[in-house]
């Protein structure tokens, strides 16, 4: 299994205190150590740094973590390989573009008799079940939506129903963004939570690590965080259910 | 304008030295400071960083010339924009997957009279006639060999006959890689040359800095560094011709 972390928010906002306690599962606290990822929406582009290496000893997830790269839309991924070996063309998030965007997307769990998800127009570089579940999951959208809906909420929720299918053939929890939304698909373990002013502190369960979020924010911040397990021991986390799904919009729950 | 950098070797080689000379025309002996990237390809998967701040002061480049990253393909890019703004959707080098394979491309040059480029397939996520130009080469592969030929040399020499009707629309400097092959296409400016054993010495004209490949090397490898101009003094960089093509494959001009 492997742990994923998804943030989306109103403003430009670092992630670098939530992936503080996500690395330390990478080979640390948690047994994650077969490589990790993460990517960063900026405007239309993004950027992703990633690494076969275990995050709690990678020089990138070093600069990552004290580098603050602002963004709205993030997922990261720290993975415990089960199908595919330990490569780089194995490590999460992967990313593909559809209509002149780019959609990016991390799978925690494993599927079983996949061997009918035959993708056509994308194609797995690796071979991981994950990527092939994507390449499949966005095969079926370009096959429905050939040009790009207006309200791009319908293909996220298009996707939600297409996750149902997947969940059909083991254990699939998603995370899945085109920049501006983020969607959550769970099957047995994903949490999340949103920050909103009143702001407080929070202190990460993984690191010694505290932070006051009322001086690293204005009043008009919202913030959705969204992790395999909660990464703070003194906020809210909703546990979601399994077939569920949230999609949040730049950090509103829509 | 812009200055390209790539690299095919026999063996996984970092290229450190070579993008250390580069980094310093990113706003430093050069005006390129909108921006630059690199991708390495490492087994089957490739990762790129990029960022939008000049190389020169970028933190990012910082680590990819401390840390040394081995590979056997690699494409790098710094950006003095003219079509498109400068940010990440905009700078180089951009990915497509084909075939279930990473295509990697970074473009120097300016295009004119390009709208009737409409790659349909493949679609700029970012508003420059470089990543326009990308999409269209692929779309054009794609249409001809709707699976992967078994030689893939092949399929870059049709990418560098596409390249001359690129050509016909102002300055094409281009370089192009699948992991595998490198292909250099020039239009004005644009050098390479292949080191073997006997290794020598090799100084920066940009930095401050000599290497010895004897003491880098074995004396198997075969490394081909193509540049926009030479990086070296002491070096027989070769000079390509306008319209001229070299194609690369794992280190070997072929």
């Amino acid at each position: 299994m492997c742990e994923l972390l998804g943030m989306s928010a109103n403003v430009p906002t670092d992630i670098c205190f939530s992936f503080s306690g996500l690395l330390e599962r990478g080979g640390n606290t948690g047994p994650h150590k077969d490589g990790w990822g993460i990517t960063f929406y900026e405007g239309k582009g993004c950027r992703t740094f990633k690494d076969p290496e275990p995050s709690c000893q990678s020089e990138i997830a070093k600069l990552v973590k004290a580098y603050p790269i602002k963004s709205v839309s993030v997922i990261s991924h720290i993975r415990q390989g089960n199908r595919g070996r330990v490569c780089l063309e194995n490590t999460h998030p992967f990313t593909r573009e559809l209509w002149g965007k780019e959609i990016t997307y991390a799978h925690n769990g494993q599927l079983s008799n996949y061997n009918d998800l035959k993708p056509e127009f994308y194609r797995p570089v690796g071979n991981t079940d994950s990527e092939l579940a994507f390449c499949w999951l966005l095969d079926k959208i370009r096959e429905k939506y050939p040009k790009k809906p207006s309200n791009m909420a319908v293909v996220f929720r298009y996707a939600a129903k297409l996750a149902a299918t997947l969940k059909d053939k083991g254990v699939f929890n998603m995370l899945l963004t085109d920049g501006v939304y983020v969607l959550a698909y769970c099957t047995n373990n994903l949490h999340w939570l949103t920050r909103r002013a009143p702001f407080g502190k929070a202190t990460l369960i993984d690191a010694d690590m505290v932070v006051d979020f009322k001086e690293e924010t204005t009043p008009n911040d919202i913030v959705s965080v969204i992790a395999t397990r909660p990464l703070t021991n003194d906020e809210q986390w909703q546990k979601m259910e399994p077939g569920e799904f949230v999609l949040f919009k730049l950090g509103e729950k829509i």
